[in-house]
């Protein structure tokens, strides 16, 4: 999950505005969607507590449906056709590091599920419309691997190099022995306490070892990845509410460890590698070595994860599913948002999928999950910004 | 090339439409980036021959910068860079079948150039501003195979069933043995002729029988294809003043052929042929056999092409040379107008080129070049709009 963040243009977060149009929006389009009576009622009472604490507090009922209408909006999702069974955990009343730390262990546990991935999410409390969030996560997704900067080179994910550098500067102990897949540790801040770093609970951690089904000398190259996809860094936004501690998974489609992961020059950077296993002639880009060797690649992913029955999508699937989708959204009357970059850059060689070939509306409405600019590691804490908003007002 | 329809929002060609603000702006653009003097005067006298006879003549020069406009301009091409190397031949004299006919093989040779494609138009006489187009070509390329309709499937190119059915009707004699890769002959009119059917002259139609180097049985297969594509089907709008016979070209790029042609369901259909050749199972969609399949059409079309000393392009150099492209024209201070479908759509297998990862300016401009919805079978001639129009004026 990448964000260019220039062109994301998320919804103001100015702390003093009002909420109430967005809310009455939500919570109109809810009452609607689930055919429930009364919506008047529910407004006033929003409508109400917005005059008097500056927000509202939503029902458990209207979380989860705006969690799952966040995912079916996001633009950039190819998986989002199981918007509607997100299990979604409502975990509001946990502000502490230690409780998050043990709700987020629980996730991995609750989305694990045997390695039969189910999507979660869970939502800690609501930003303060004040002081902003009451909880943070650096990491940008729970299960990432740390990036060593060498003498000439980076070990492990060169995109977690900065991530890596924060644990360690915050007191982190790194393992003895430097390796290419080292887990990355968390780190936590809340309104209340400094960043923490906490170790990943190791045995939640479900990982599969590549291996390619007609090319043995594949698996000796020593690449795995993580099962789980955990999203860590979005602030989700549903009718005015922010929610900037709410992690959330789905399952992996192939093309983002095999293509993305392993191939990007600034991942794991792995098609000359392949192609040198391969007996490739690299001086050519005629021979079309690079998209030989990315093929390779994510035929490994899919045969390792399925051989180790870790639920993944492959991109033929994935991309009939997303059309049925389509459908049944333009059948709801809902419009069915949409990035064309996203939505095909990265479902394997997108000249297959003829499917892919429409367009989109290009909005990005609320509910939806907004990313964070970059990792707040220069930043004011939070408990800094909460003390400034304080003094401020 | 295909442009589904309902995405296309081509300007106006209401013939009593005024065409002066367009060409201000045209003739404007082109004074300011040739850095002429006098636009005034070359304005007025513009905007007099409009007032007089409802359009006007453009000079070699501004069509020739107009055409080149118009390539630069084209949303949904990734060969661009090349914009300013079109060769245009002011053919605006010529408004006979014959003529048209012969200008036509002309293009054929000199684009051909002995395999060293070279990018050329020819632009024919300008649309009547009260009667429309002047001549009309019913092909959608100049080169093209025949699709025959055979019991239960089609022989040949699917794509081209209408148009084979369409120069049958208008009495053209076909060969004695249908085959995969029959020439389709050309179909014109003009304002005075009826729809004609003209043979292509074979000895100017270069021709790459498809061989892959590694395989050896590839070849068995006996697949080829055509070393021009020349888009005859497209109408150039330049200053207000409509080219409906323009026929032009660059040169293939690789997936054009290898993914499109080849792979279509809709076209020549044949990865579950080559698929059978490399043994693969194809009962799994996760085995990747598309894509591998489609890996190796594309390297046998870059091989034998290359091999042939017939110029093409191959996804990775061509990814670079559309960034240089927009670098340029970013710092030239003109938008980068770009459609990421089709950018990205056909270049291989596009999640290699995160170069691509950018967004483009989505509108279309003139001057432009704008598609024609369908093959003209079912509409009146030429010479019977004209008659009508005269008629009704």
């Amino acid at each position: 999950m990448r964000y260019p963040a220039r062109h994301i243009n998320p919804p103001s977060v100015d702390p003093t505005e009002d909420p109430s149009t967005e809310a009455i929006e939500f919570i109109s389009a809810y009452y609607k969607e689930r055919k429930l009576s009364d919506v008047a009622n529910r407004i006033a009472g929003v409508l109400d507590e917005i005059a008097t604490t500056g927000t509202y507090w939503q029902t458990s009922a209207e979380l989860a449906y705006g969690a799952r209408a966040a995912w079916r909006q996001s633009a950039r999702c190819i998986g989002r056709a199981r918007w509607s069974g997100l299990q979604v955990r409502d975990r509001r009343a946990v502000t502490t590091i230690n409780g998050i730390d043990s709700e987020l262990a629980e996730h991995l546990r609750v989305a694990d599920n045997g390695g039969r991935i189910r999507s979660v999410i869970t939502v800690f409390a609501p930003d303060h419309p004040q002081t902003g969030p009451r909880a943070r996560i650096w990491n940008d997704q729970l299960i990432r691997y740390c990036g060593w900067q060498l003498d000439d080179e980076v070990l492990g994910d060169p995109a977690q190099q900065g991530m890596t550098e924060a644990a360690l500067q915050l007191g982190w102990k790194p393992p003895d022995v430097a390796s290419r897949f080292d887990l990355l540790p968390w780190v936590i801040e809340t309104a209340t306490e400094d960043p923490t770093v906490v170790d990943v609970p190791r045995h939640l951690v479900r990982e599969v070892a590549l291996a390619h089904p007609d090319h043995a000398w594949f698996a000796d190259l020593g690449l795995q990845w993580h099962a789980l996809p955990v999203i860590a860094n979005m602030r989700l936004r549903i009718g005015g509410v922010n929610y900037s501690c709410a992690p959330f998974n789905g399952h992996y489609l192939a093309d983002e460890i095999g293509t993305r992961n392993m191939c990007d020059v600034g991942r794991y950077n792995q098609l000359r590698t392949v192609a040198a296993g391969l007996g490739l002639n690299t001086e050519n880009e005629a021979s079309l070595w690079r998209e030989h060797a990315a093929l390779l690649i994510n035929q490994a992913v899919l045969h390792s994860f399925r051989d180790a029955g870790v639920r993944i999508s492959e991109p033929h699937r994935e991309s009939e599913l997303f059309m049925r989708f389509c459908a049944h959204e333009e059948q709801a009357g809902r419009p069915v948002y949409g990035d064309w970059s996203w939505l095909n850059g990265s479902v394997g060689w997108a000249a297959l999928h003829a499917v892919h070939h429409r367009y989109y509306d290009t909005r990005m409405p609320n509910p939806n999950f907004w990313p964070r600019a970059r990792t707040p590691l220069s930043e004011p804490t939070l408990r800094e910004q909460n003390a400034a908003a304080l003094q401020g007002g």
